[in-house]
């Protein structure tokens, strides 16, 4: 039996009679190919990422398994519509907080018509794109409580100036996060799920790697989803997962590296670096009683 | 005695009653301060930079000193005009090789201009920038012979396309270069210029470092300058230099990396890598006298 994702946070939703993804119970993931040249291209992708022998495994982790494409019944009743067989990599954890990032700063590129390119390029400019190299597309947080989840709205989210990103990169691993934007975040997961050799950063670095090398693809529009249980955060064990999704938009890289993806990915890390400085220090500090007025100031 | 540069590959010169910059007989660089917001931008950039204690020796050296501002004669006879006093970076040498490679695929910012935004959009899409994340702006090389000097003019260079400008990186350490462009470019000082623990991609990691962590300026349309003397190059001497020029639009960073500057960064560094490897497989295979088809195509 196929059904709505639970834990969507951004792109279209499958609800109320639209076109939009499916899992099934057994870990897949059914996108919807878009009727324009985006589901050929996004099914191109798969198809020669899935049988490029130049792909290190410890690269080829970042992306969802392809299963190949299955005509389904579509969410919006329509009937039978061709679909995207993904890895799930979200059903699996049972609470998970998530965040959808998309990287670059620009999501256009030379070859695609004018028209696309000043939607973009308005776009880029109207959100923190430009400024940051990226910008959140979307994302929830679980508090505490069973009950809590933050979910912003994605007008909300659509709005989200260069503060809000620093600040909700830091309630995305926040005990104390909840619909009260007005409380400091603790940061008290940061060191388990950004941080450790497992953790968000370490795995980002590896990409970043790869991506300062690899000349086969570009990446426009793409997004990094990070994912995490907190059930598994509050035990100390590490699930934190890094994924690339969204693929409509790859070009050939043709000798040349994905500088505006680079770009974009250095300037996620460094937020995130800080973040685990901050709330190192913060720990340090806390954990040797010193004056709280020596903490590191997260709220800057 | 003021006069004008003798090896100036970019900007405008100073010549034919035009207004340039200037050079003296003992090191210093005389830049006329652009009238509008671009001549006190870029006093503004130099003072501050100066005097911030922040920034690391090992990154400062990358950077012309700066003497302070001073009314001389204009090289466009119109009289005192205030000029940047600079150090003097390519006339300690006798006969430099010179690249001027404008970084960053975007040489526009959101505070600008609508009108200055669209120009640089359409020189960006124009050119390379869009493409490799950096565009050249103009060189010149020096050939075997003494009297060989290769220097495109820049409606030329204005048309370099990404291919163009992998064979003129490459022709830049060539000893066989010269006007004939049909000559394959032999690479053989790309051990000497480009490589090396003192080499120009020795320093563009470390000016890389800087830029991954360095929130406090953003580069547009800034140059990384690269200068070698071919007689010490013959000698197997490295003298190669890398040097940031052009300030007149850089900005406070405001807590955020460069991400445009590092990406185009990241690029030309993986250019340079790649002819240092193609010139290694050269020399290796040319030494080891193997059948000449097995040596590395550097043609591609």
């Amino acid at each position: 039996m196929l059904k709505v994702p639970d834990h969507q946070v951004a792109g279209h939703e499958g609800r109320d009679g639209m076109l939009g993804p499916l899992i099934d119970d057994v870990g897949h993931f059914y996108k919807p190919l878009q009727d324009d040249d985006r589901g050929s291209n996004e099914v191109a992708f798969y198809k020669s990422f899935s049988s490029n022998t130049e792909i290190p495994d410890h690269v080829r982790r970042f992306f969802p398994i392809f299963y190949g494409t299955r005509l389904i019944e579509a969410s919006d009743g329509s009937g039978l519509h061709p679909h995207l067989v993904l890895q799930d990599t979200v059903s699996s954890h049972l609470n998970p907080s998530i965040m959808d990032i998309k990287i670059g700063s620009r999501t256009w590129y030379p070859q695609a018509s004018e028209d696309y390119i000043q939607k973009c390029l308005k776009k880029d400019r109207d959100s923190t794109s430009i400024a940051l190299g990226f910008r959140i597309s979307g994302l929830q947080v679980h508090g505490s409580q069973e009950s809590e989840t933050w979910k912003p709205d994605k007008k909300l989210v659509k709005k989200f100036t260069a503060k809000d990103v620093r600040l909700v990169l830091r309630k995305f691993v926040s005990s104390n996060t909840s619909v009260d934007t007005g409380m400091d975040p603790d940061c008290s997961f940061a060191s388990t799920v950004y941080g450790g050799s497992a953790g968000i950063l370490a795995q980002l670095l590896e990409l970043k790697k790869w991506f300062e090398d690899q000349t086969i693809y570009h990446f426009y529009s793409c997004s990094v989803l990070m994912v995490y249980d907190k059930e598994s955060v509050v035990k100390e064990r590490n699930c934190a997962e890094v994924k690339l999704v969204d693929f409509a938009h790859v070009l050939e890289g043709k000798g040349v590296i994905d500088h505006n993806f680079l770009g974009g990915l250095c300037s996620l890390i460094k937020f995130i670096t800080e973040i685990l400085s901050c709330s190192d220090e913060y720990e340090e500090a806390k954990a040797s009683l010193q004056d709280p007025n020596n903490n590191c100031n997260c709220t800057d």
